[in-house]
């Protein structure tokens, strides 16, 4: 058996919330080798226009592309919502898998009534992408959308549990899962790849009988039959991941171990600069 | 009497907090026109690292002196804190004014003990330059600095009162002020321009007798002495302000009200380019 294709994966985010995404992409794909690509120098996405988030994303796949990659994954939602044509143009032919579909897809599978809830970004909710890609999926769903900017924060700050985080997911999502059974929503799309960090206070908040659904297995599923379907896949041993940051590189390593899930060592994240 | 120096100021922050500082500058100096520019972009600078923050902000004080100004008002904490050299340089003769010189003397003049907080953004804070400041005017003060970077969240979210506000400023804040009053600060700096709005809650969580000072007014002071001793003032009448956003001036409008104490009309923000 050959080894495959032994060229990395791309995966980008505006931060280190992607590193999320990056961890259910190991899970399902451990043979696979990893660049991810986290813009801090000028996070976050969510709070800025399509325009500009569409003209950073461009610039932070170009700098991926170097890197031989095989596949990009935009790991970041917003740019998912707001930049993904533009992306898949600059790549082409290099298949891009963005997040907010395979989130959609999820969101479609687990609601038994067609009540979704999304919650995200100020940027991916003003764009309505996730309501448009369920609506494409599932014409008759009813979805709400909520903008939760002070969840980033606190995930950032490690807050992801206690009194503050149990009080500001109440006030998000209490009127939205205020109704009873007949009326509310059985579904609960976590639209930024910060917000599985607070999934404990957020599903009690919102209350018993509502699935939570994240985008980060669904895409990664997404991106496993897209390298099968190429023949794109590694058959051999993976390799250490390579993290590229576009400023504080100290800070990635020390707050993307929250997300990754395992420490991210000091040393090991990359300084790159985009304008170059 | 001549109408003095008509050429505006120019106010420079990384994003709409900044406006705090022009309501105390148009309190203190009604007749000056004032151009602000917000780097809306790239916010927030708390995060990042101080040569990034370098290079931004001299992008954006270059910008600002296409418009003729005549003295430049740093309203950024952090700005302030890492990169007030850099912008003397580069603007060179225009009088540069920072925050951070302004906030230190008003905590030197408002403390009776000597022990000082200083709550800040992550940069402001490694930075350590409110430490320095206060230092250099009271050799004996004992400085504690801790970072609040979930105020700002709070702050750009208008949730400034609040269980959600009062818990986070208990939990930032109830260590440093929990001795008795022979051991804990008298003093406490707001050393982030969103920290202002949430001045409530934060008073309540340091406990009585304890004063609360931020840069604005003394900033605004600072600024007047400097157009006096060059004769740089105007004495005839102001003019509509100029609103400059790098993104999302929408935005900029409705979260910048809450700052500047008034409504900043949603058609009177321009959108600049920096690098251009």
């Amino acid at each position: 058996m050959s080894a495959g294709d032994t060229r990395p994966i791309g995966i980008f985010d505006s931060g280190m919330g992607g590193l999320t995404v990056m961890r259910a992409i190991g899970a399902r794909l451990p043979k696979e080798r990893i660049v991810y690509l986290g813009d801090t120098a000028r996070l976050p996405y969510g709070t800025k226009s399509a325009e500009t988030v569409t003209r950073y994303a461009v610039q932070a796949v170009r700098h991926l592309r170097r890197y031989d990659v095989k596949a990009i994954v935009v790991a970041c939602n917003t740019a998912s919502a707001v930049a993904l044509p533009a992306l898949e143009a600059a790549l082409s032919p290099l298949p891009v898998i963005g997040v907010v579909g395979p989130g959609a897809r999820a969101a479609v599978g687990a609601t038994r009534t067609g009540r979704i809830a999304v919650i995200a970004t100020e940027g991916t909710v003003r764009g309505g992408a996730y309501a448009l890609a369920i609506h494409q999926l599932h014409p008759g769903a009813q979805v709400v959308q909520r903008a939760c900017p002070l969840f980033v924060a606190l995930a950032e700050e490690g807050w992801v549990d206690g009194p503050v985080a149990a009080l500001t997911a109440e006030r998000y999502l209490s009127d939205i899962f205020a109704g009873d059974a007949a009326s509310r929503p059985d579904t609960l799309v976590l639209g930024c790849t910060h917000f599985p960090a607070l999934a404990g206070v957020i599903a009690k908040a919102a209350g018993p009988g509502v699935a939570l659904v994240d985008s980060a297995a669904t895409a990664a599923e997404a991106l496993a039959a897209v390298l099968e379907a190429r023949g794109l896949a590694q058959h051999a041993g993976g390799g250490a991941p390579q993290f590229l940051a576009t400023d504080a590189i100290e800070r990635f390593a020390r707050v993307g171990g929250l997300f990754l899930g395992q420490e991210v060592p000091a040393g090991s994240v990359e300084l790159v600069d985009l304008n170059q």
